[in-house]
C-alpha cells in the first residue's frame, strides 16, 4: 500500500526523526525541510543585515495577507478573506464579538460543551464583558445543537472536528440551520483544517477561525488565522482595536479608523520569525491533491481501528472515534481505563500519541507524512503493550507538566 | 571617549551590518550574535527532532513565566509579576479591564492624544465593547494629565516615554496622583524598557505593558509583556481568558478557572520561535548595569543635540526632544518641513533612522552598540544632505508603505 500511495513522496518534504512513530500531528505538525533555510534567511538576512527595512524589503508587514491568501485555498475561502494572526483564542473573542456586531438586536451565544475547552473559556470572557450576553451550551454527547438555535441567537460557534473523538460536524447542514435562525454561525477549524477538504464559501459560512500548527505543520505555537465572509467583511468590527488593524496605521492618527478589508482583525504586530516558518508548511499544500489526502487519511484511520478492535480490544481498549470513515477526521481516539498509563508505554515504545482527559488516547494520522506501515507498527506495539501489561509499571503514572 | 566606554564590548556581542550605522534600535533593535544558535536549536533540536515532547523536556510552556522573571529585573519588578504574551496592543486590553476589573465603581479611562496611536485605539475598543466607559484624553502638548484626574477615573493609561519626542514622563510622581485619586495607573514601556532604568515597584505602577524588539532586541514581532503589581494579581480579571490562562490548562475543564499567578494573563498558545529568540537579547541585560547605560545614553542623545544644532540649525532643522538630558530617553527626534525626504537622504548615506508624520525624524542611540564616533558621523551626514540640499530629489520624496 505504501509503494502504490500516491502521497508517497510527500513524506521527503518532512524533517522527522529517524526512531519513533509520530502520530501527534494533530497537537504539533513536524518540521518540513524547507523551514530551516527559510527561518535562516529570516533571522540573518531580514532581521540582522536589512533590520528595519524588511518591513518594506521583505514585506513584513503584508505575510499576514499573503500567507492568509495562501491558507484561503485550503479552507475553500476567497483571496481577502483570510488574515493570520495571534492565536486560536485571540481570534475566537473577535469573532464572537464580530459575530455580535453583526446581530445587534440579539445576544445569545451557542456553543458546545464538547467543544475544545478554550472555545468555551472565551465565551465566557466575552459574556464577562457584555452583560447582556447569555450562553447557551449543547450539553455534553447530546448531539442536539439545532434545538437550540432560534431566533435569540446572535452566534453559534462550534468545532469542525471535535479534539478528543475527531468526529466531523456537518459544516453545509448545521450553517444552513443557524442562517434559517438569522444567526451567524463561527466555525473552529484546528481540527480540520490540513487534514479534510474544507468548503467555507461552498457551506457559506461566517467566520472560521483555527491555529496552523498541527496539520498544517506552521511550528509550535505559529500564528493563527481568522476567515470573514467577503459578504460581511465592510460591517463586522471587533473590539481588539489595535493599529495593525487601522485603515491607515502609519499615518498615526488619534482616532481609529478600521480598515476596509481583512485586516481589521489585525491587533498589534506579528511574530515575523514564527509567522515566516508558516510559510513552507503551506507550500506544501500547493502541490497537494486534498481528495487524495482524504482518501489516504480515511483508509488510515479505518486500518488502525480494525486492528486495534481485532488485536486490543480484548483487553478493554474501546473505540471513542467514530466508526464510519466519513464522519471521522484524521484521528482514531481510544478509551481505556488506564489511558495515560498506556500512552506513556507507547511513547517509550517509540509511538508518539496523545492522552486527553478524562481517559482518552489520541492517535492522528497524517497522509502528508504517514505510512500504513506505520499504522500497523502503532497497532503491534499497542498490543504488545496490552497483552504484556507494560503499561503497569510506575513510572507510566506519573503526570508531566503538559500531556 | 569610545575607548574609555565603559560598555564598550557590548557591541561585540550583535550582529551588526558592517556599511550602516544603525539609529533605529528604538523601533527594531538588531540581532544578538547568540540569537541565531538559540533559534537554530529551537527548530532542528526543539521543534524538528523533539516535537510534541519539547512542551516539557525545553520548558515551552513555562517559557512565558521564565523570561517574564529575566525581564522583571530590568523593570523593576519581581518574580512572578511579569509575563511574556501576544502584542503590546493586545496587552492594553487586558491592561485595561484589568483596572477596569479593580474599580468596578468607577469607569472614566484616562488617556493622552500624544500617546502611541494603538493605546488610543485599544481604548477605544474597550469603551467600544462597554458601553458605560467613558474616554478622558490630555490634549496634544498641553502637559496637564494631572487635572484630568479625579474620583471618576477608574485607570490612568500613560507612555512613559513619548514616542515622538522621547520625553520621560515622571512615573513616581504620576503614579502618586493617580493614586491619590483612587485610581489604577497602566505604563506604557515600549520606549523606556532597556534604555533607562525602570522601577515600576520603587514608584508603586499598578499595570504596565510594553514590547519587546525595540530596545529589548527580541526580533521583528517578539511577544510583548504585561506587569501586574502583586497586590493586584488575586483581584485582578480581564476578558481574554484562553486556556493558557487557565489555573490547570490540561484539565480541559468546561468552565474558565483563572490561574492565581501571573499566568492569568496568557490567552493563546505563544509563538515559541519568536519567544526563544527573545532570550539573547534578555540576557544581554543580565551583565549590564543600567546606570552606566543610562550615563551613556545621555551622553550620546547631548552630543547628538549639540552637532545638530551647531551644523544644521542654520538650515531650519529643529530639535523636538526635551534639551535637558534627564528628561529625554534613548531618541533625539528633530523637526523639518520636508523631514520624510532627508530621513531617505540620509538612509542612502547609510544612516538608518525613521520618520514619524507629520514632519519628525527620530534617531535612536543605544548604549549597548552605538558608539560616538557613529554620533559624529551621523550628525555630519546630516550637515552635508542639509548644506548641498541632498534631500530635495524627487525620489526620497516617494513614499514608502512603511515608514
Amino acid at each position: 500500500m505504501d509503494q502504490s500511495d500516491p502521497l508517497r513522496d510527500v513524506r521527503d518534504l518532512f524533517d522527522l526523526p529517524a526512531d519513533i512513530i509520530y502520530l501527534d500531528g494533530n497537537s504539533l505538525g513536524p518540521a518540513p525541510k524547507a523551514v530551516f533555510a527559510e527561518i535562516e534567511k529570516t533571522a540573518k538576512t531580514e532581521w540582522a543585515n536589512d533590520l528595519i527595512r524588511s518591513w518594506n524589503s521583505a514585506d513584513w508587514f503584508k505575510l499576514v495577507e499573503q500567507y492568509g491568501d495562501k491558507l484561503a485555498k485550503i479552507l475553500g475561502a476567497d483571496t481577502g478573506e483570510v488574515v493570520i494572526c495571534d492565536s486560536t483564542s485571540i481570534n475566537l473573542y473577535k469573532a464572537l464579538y464580530g459575530g455580535l456586531s453583526l446581530r445587534p438586536d440579539r445576544a445569545v451565544i451557542v456553543a458546545e460543551t464538547n467543544s475544545f475547552p478554550t472555545d468555551l473559556y472565551i465565551t465566557e470572557g466575552v459574556a464577562a464583558s457584555r452583560s447582556d450576553v447569555k450562553i447557551r451550551l449543547e450539553k455534553e454527547d447530546e448531539d442536539n445543537i439545532e434545538d437550540l438555535i432560534d431566533e435569540d441567537v446572535a452566534v453559534v460557534l462550534v468545532n469542525h472536528v471535535d479534539y478528543r473523538s475527531g468526529k466531523i460536524r456537518d459544516m453545509p447542514a448545521l450553517t444552513k440551520i443557524a442562517h434559517d435562525a438569522g444567526a451567524i454561525i463561527i466555525w473552529d477549524l484546528c481540527h480540520s483544517a490540513g487534514i479534510l477538504p474544507v468548503d467555507l464559501n461552498g457551506a457559506k459560512a461566517d467566520l472560521a477561525v483555527g491555529c496552523t500548527y498541527k496539520y498544517l505543520n506552521g511550528g509550535p505555537g505559529s500564528p493563527a488565522y481568522i476567515f470573514a465572509a467577503k459578504r460581511h467583511i465592510e460591517a463586522i468590527g471587533q473590539p481588539l482595536s489595535g493599529w495593525w488593524g487601522h485603515a491607515n496605521p502609519f499615518a498615526f492618527d488619534v482616532s481609529y479608523q478600521k480598515d476596509r478589508g481583512i485586516r481589521k482583525f489585525l491587533c498589534g504586530t506579528q511574530p515575523i520569525l514564527s509567522l515566516r516558518a508558516l510559510k513552507s508548511g503551506l507550500e506544501i499544500y500547493e502541490k497537494l491533491d486534498m481528495r487524495a489526502v482524504r482518501t489516504k487519511s480515511m483508509t488510515m484511520t479505518d486500518m488502525f481501528i480494525d486492528l486495534v478492535d481485532n488485536s486490543c480490544g480484548e483487553f478493554g481498549i474501546a473505540i471513542y472515534s467514530p466508526r464510519e470513515a466519513s464522519k471521522r477526521a484524521g484521528q482514531v481516539a481510544l478509551t481505556f481505563e488506564h489511558g495515560y498509563a498506556v500512552a506513556q508505554a507507547l511513547i517509550e515504545q517509540g509511538v508518539i500519541g496523545d492522552f486527553r482527559a478524562p481517559n482518552i488516547l489520541r492517535y492522528g494520522f497524517s497522509p502528508l507524512y504517514n505510512t500504513y506501515g506505520e499504522v500497523c507498527t502503532a497497532a503491534a506495539s499497542l498490543n504488545r503493550i496490552m497483552k504484556d501489561r507494560l503499561w503497569d509499571q510506575e513510572r507510566f503514572h506519573k503526570r508531566l507538566t503538559v500531556t
